[in-house]
């Protein structure tokens, strides 16, 4: 990584231009999303340091959503700003040649430089992918969650339909999480996929720390009778980790999409198809 | 790895049992299938070093089909001789634990002695996944093959219906290959998903070293109009490497199954719908 005087920052006086990317990455070898200390490397780290590369300057980059380590993303989205001039396809293109093979963007737009990747999105979405099988998948392993008992996907979305609304989702909550209130909104809570491989879709205004893993994991409970729908219900109601299952593994969790008011002009394309 | 002498061989007096296994790997951190000196890691050191914990004592493994570095498999078959008596859960679950995370066995039978799993093979099939698009995939890297220009599918369909049928395939053949012939015979070549994510599936009696990357290397050229249908035809013809496009890379390459006489009673259970 380049020390922090490999650029000079941008004079004061310079014109600044702010930029939109949409990126996707696996987050397997990664420390998760935000910059740390200590030499972990991190997809922050290693964009930032690929777009100096083309910017020629110190870049700080502003992202939708942090995600943990070992998750991944479709579709983040991240505002930089910049003095160099470069057309869009050079954040593209040129920025992927300056990118490790588990990282790549996407998407390249000029924005306002009002716009805020982070504080005005008003809706973001996760997927979790789930597969339900005897044995491990050697061909998903670190993009998928496991468990090995058969699940019954009915009754799982049964207990998924009582997350949608707004709830105080306390008994979803890391115990470290820094959010202000526990109440948030989900629009959608949806179970497709077959019962050997689901994928579950959250749809909400914001998300506590762990929240789509925590749900996830009490998910699997009622999938496996460890827990019925009442009994989902009676946990969501007790506002409260100590009766809960436990966490899910990142492996299966994606950012999948984050909501702009339209104004801003930065409605993402919808990830590719292929992307999955 | 064990040392040669860490497990004893098998006394010539003990009753053996012969194995079947049917197994799925990630071949992207492996240096290919087969056992090599110099302390590369192949899939059959790890598989051999997982089933000698299980077994007490030395094994040696036959698969039905030597894959190259890079390569996967969905549905690899391998035997191998014990004097251990263990359950079939054994060989699957037991051996898991001792594997990496990117190999697991997902079946394992009793069979006949005289049971040879690359002898006996009547039939392989191989598939390749293609990525089109001009941004590479993150969430697919190593695991498909790519290239940034669009292709047309229906040219390319056209191409692969010339592959049916018995034919000198030296067009196709890598310099290093060893078969004593190159005429093979393909049952079925079809070509399946979207132009954006393409499969292309190829059954036959045997293949040559390199072959299915070759052929997919030279219907990307017809795909992107840098050859005809009809040069593609004349390549065929040519048998000679000569004017060939080049070998596609290794990671869209699956052996995704192998053919045996029912009579062997080891046909394969098809591969679970999830390992894709």
């Amino acid at each position: 990584m380049p020390a922090d005087n490999e650029f000079p920052a941008a004079p004061p006086a310079a014109q600044t231009q702010r930029w939109v990317l949409m990126l996707a990455y696996n987050g397997r070898g990664f420390h998760g999303w935000q910059k740390q200390a200590g030499g972990l490397i991190t997809v922050q780290q290693v964009l930032e340091h690929a777009l100096e590369q083309i910017a020629g300057e110190r870049i700080h980059t502003v992202a939708a959503g942090r995600t943990d380590a070992g998750v991944h993303a479709v579709s983040q989205v991240v505002h930089f700003d910049t003095t160099a001039r470069r057309p869009a396809q050079a954040w593209v293109k040129g920025v992927n040649t300056h990118l490790p093979k588990e990282v790549a963007v996407w998407h390249a737009q000029p924005a306002d430089p009002r716009f805020h990747a982070r504080f005005d999105a008003f809706g973001r979405r996760y997927r979790y992918v789930l597969l339900s099988a005897s044995v491990r998948n050697p061909l998903l392993a670190g993009r998928v969650g496991w468990v090995c008992r058969p699940l019954d996907m009915e009754k799982m979305r049964q207990a998924a339909a009582l997350l949608v609304g707004e709830h105080d989702f306390s008994s979803f909550r890391a115990a470290e999480c820094q959010a202000k209130s526990p109440v948030k909104t989900l629009y959608a809570a949806t179970l497709s996929g077959t019962p050997e491989l689901m994928k579950l879709d959250l749809h909400g205004n914001a998300f506590l720390h762990h929240m789509v893993r925590n749900i996830m994991g009490a998910l699997v409970y009622v999938g496996d009778g460890r827990l019925s729908v009442q009994g989902f219900a009676d946990l969501m109601e007790a506002r409260s980790r100590k009766h809960a299952p436990p966490t899910l593994m990142p492996d299966g969790l994606y950012l999948t999409g984050v909501d702009y008011p339209p104004e801003w002009g930065v409605a993402a394309p919808s990830a590719p198809e292929w992307l999955w």
